[in-house]
């Protein structure tokens, strides 16, 4: 049902099959209200969503009988991939709802909905752990029984994750959806996260539910229509999130664009070139009768657009880069950083062991990319017999055995006694013989500004790297001040020399 | 001539008036290629582009007196404003061209171009300075004589500033060109900065010409058609800036993005929601019988949408965020972090001094903007006859003395007898009395992530401020790292004190 065909972080590239056709990944659902909808879906569909997501309680108590009849497709006018909510939100909103879970997944079975989700009670934000405790076994409890009663019929049933903020709930509730044989689970984003921008909590709860699922079962995330949070949820592995956004935000005259959403009165130049953009001024899209429709529009096209960008940055293997970049939109978003470095492990387990494009290297964030990472364990693993240790810095010739510099150092005497290694700030020390590995060989690294002492990783290799070996002289420029930082953590019974090149005038 | 309307660092939004229309500033310039164009001016100029560029030598040649009958804009088929390049291109490329300055400047006149450029002798790059100056005086001239043979006939002469990465002759140029009267200055950026990706050149070379130029003349840049130069030029206050990339990277198959440019066989989703992109699929441009003409109006699209969403961050105030933003693209363009870093003097020029929108703080960088250098400076002047200091970190409530934990230090005995500061990585101390004082209450900054270390302007302030007053007692949470770090540099006079709130439990 779920084939991945390429992976970067946690993200993935994927086709989800349905009875109503193919359902590229990571895709982004619009929410079509079964009754209200002013956008038709035929035009939504013509922009290039595939699958939109709609409300079966809604639909049961606007249309009941009739929806079976029609089906779902044929109320909303869709024929694509139809996902439905059935009224957990509106017990979030207003409390229990007058139907049971049983009724639901009947109703959802009936109206031929190609992704259904049981009645669930959601647990939001800011519940007390105890009643949290109580909301997420209710919502087990009426995911059992439907997990029992669904037929094999193509169609697919989505897990609602719950806990919030309590981790321990979250990773429970995972778990027990996994055991039960959900194809597919759906992650409640506490709207609470996002107006608050609590992105680095929101990061949290995504990574401790994702921990706890298989590579093979997707995951949605409920209610992420804003463009910041989409190149996030996508890097730690959700494949689909639908949001009302679009319009939500159209109605209260915002515009959605890559850094945020700004007031329409505040713009001056549209920073987009989608077909509403490009055919209105910000003067015009505000006098425009139909301009809430139009602005809902031009939302659309912003999200689809997030979402085209990051899987392009998918296919490139830059998806670290881009997510890391869109940090610095909003002060909140740049803890995501903190939350990224510290998970480096998961995030390694979709990135490839190679990557054509060259790995760009900026600030000191990046010591904790995945790929970087990497090559730090391998070094701390190096051992050589030698007793001698060069240090120079990078060169722009790779491997480091290719460089001008290492040709000059072969001109030492003895220099088979000697062991090479150039040094990164971003990837640690570099031994020649382990200079042609990725990504020592394929990166680019900038000038960084950053001081020594921001280079954890660096001195923990550093030190694995002198445990690991019996050296008993350095030989490096002593006025390279990141060298001599991290040499003043060398024990005393090596020698520091100064290195200079044997055929050097 | 020139109008400006709104700034940021040095960039400026304004109105340059021409004999054939207004145009808006900052502009980007397509070039129009006299006789081989294949995309009609006029659906460029539909797209939005009201200035175009083409070459006055090719004209001439290809033409003759036609074009004085026609009249520039006839001959290109563009009824907006048409700005001239004269044969410098081509004598940077072909060496000398067989017609004089002189001639030149007539036949500019003659077809009656809006924007003139003399015909002068381009530096380039890579030249000894002794030949670089004999150029530049050569230029030079023929600008002295153009300028004196000119009428007032509303056409706007461009003086081409020379002198490549040879900075006094660079300097020298610009002011010569000011003296004689010049309501324009042209920038030659070296297409060889460009290619090697040496922005930090590049921007000190724009720089040095900035710091020469009065501010109510407008400064073009030859030859900046890439997506990662643009805000940087405008950040620095290029106002217009042309190029042909559009055409010469789509005959390369190459497809503009926000970072760069990527071959089209390696786009697999288009990052882009433009007329062109959100009709065809990269297979089905790359198979298109017209899929060269196709690509390169995507490419304008894409770097009308740089400058579009450039000009909103004008209007925003949040240029520094967006240039600082775009130095992720790539590692080299990560230098001009340091460039702009050490020119926050020069960016503060056209900084407001107050902005309505929050500033955003995030890396040590951030330090260095010009709102930021402002509040150092004003601290750094700070002078109180109070003896003891209390030092606590930046509230959430501003100003500062608004805050919770203002109130409660308010109950200790003797209050009065206090200086109270919070303190920001990015800004520095915050003395209760300035923390209603722009940027210190209207700042959001991010957790940083960074060492004590990466903060030198906190440091200097630091160290203004206790040399300024006479502190005997300083009060801080000895825990604070940051603090502890800094306070490692108190002289030993001042007593350290451990902070306890008097009314804490």
């Amino acid at each position: 049902m779920f084939q991945v065909t390429k992976t970067d972080l946690a993200a993935r590239i994927g086709t989800i099959q349905t009875n109503h056709g193919k359902v590229e990944t990571p895709a982004f659902v619009p929410v079509i209200h079964p009754v209200r909808q002013t956008i038709p879906s035929r035009q939504i569909r013509a922009m290039g969503f595939d699958l939109v997501i709609t409300n079966a309680y809604i639909t049961r108590n606007s249309y009941g009988e009739r929806a079976v009849t029609e089906g779902i497709h044929g109320i909303i006018g869709h024929d694509g991939a139809v996902m439905t909510d059935s009224g957990g939100y509106q017990v979030l909103e207003y409390g229990d709802v007058p139907v049971l879970p049983k009724e639901m997944a009947e109703y959802e079975r009936d109206i031929m909905t190609d992704f259904a989700i049981p009645l669930d009670k959601p647990t939001g934000f800011g519940l007390p752990l105890a009643t949290a405790k109580s909301y997420v076994k209710k919502t087990l409890d009426a995911c059992r029984q439907t997990m029992k009663d669904s037929e094999e019929n193509g169609q697919i049933w989505m897990g609602p994750i719950q806990g919030g903020e309590h981790s321990e709930l979250v990773a429970r509730s995972t778990k027990a959806l996994v055991k039960m044989g959900y194809g597919m689970l759906a992650l409640g984003s506490p709207v609470e996260f996002m107006e608050s921008y609590e992105y680095g909590l929101l990061a949290e709860m995504i990574i401790m539910a994702k921990r706890n699922i298989p590579h093979d079962i997707p995951l949605h995330l409920f209610g992420a229509g804003h463009p910041l949070t989409i190149p996030l949820a996508v890097a730690l592995g959700c494949d689909t999130f639908d949001s009302a956004s679009y319009m939500l935000y159209a109605r209260q005259g915002r515009y959605i664009t890559a850094d945020g959403t700004r007031r329409i009165t505040e713009i001056t130049e549209f920073p987009c070139s989608c077909a509403v953009c490009s055919s209105h001024t910000p003067a015009e899209l505000r006098d425009n009768q139909d301009g809430t429709n139009l602005l809902a529009i031009h939302n659309l096209y912003a999200i689809k657009l997030e979402v085209d960008k990051t899987r392009q940055a998918i296919h490139e293997g830059r998806l670290w880069e881009h997510v890391i970049k869109k940090a610095r939109a909003h002060p909140k978003l740049y803890d995501i950083i903190r939350v990224m470095s510290q998970n480096s492990g998961f995030l390694s387990v979709g990135t490839p062991r190679f990557k054509e494009k060259a790995v760009f290297l900026f600030g000191p964030e990046d010591q904790y990319r995945p790929e970087a990472q990497l090559y730090h364990g391998m070094v701390r693993r190096f051992h050589t017999k030698k007793t001698k240790l060069i240090l120079v810095p990078e060169s722009g010739s790779k491997p480091a055995y290719l460089s001008r510099r290492y040709a000059q150092l072969g001109r030492k005497k003895d220099f088979a006694k000697y062991q090479v290694c150039e040094y990164s700030p971003h990837l640690g020390l570099v031994p020649v013989e382990l200079s042609d590995l990725f990504p020592a060989a394929h990166s680019v690294a900038a000038r960084t500004g950053a001081g020594p002492q921001e280079f954890a990783e660096f001195a923990k290799t550093w030190g694995a790297f002198f445990a690991n070996n019996s050296f008993a002289e350095v030989y490096y420029d002593k006025k390279d001040a990141f060298l001599a930082h991290h040499a003043r953590s060398l024990p005393r019974t090596i020698k520091r020399r100064q290195l200079t090149l044997g055929s050097e005038k």
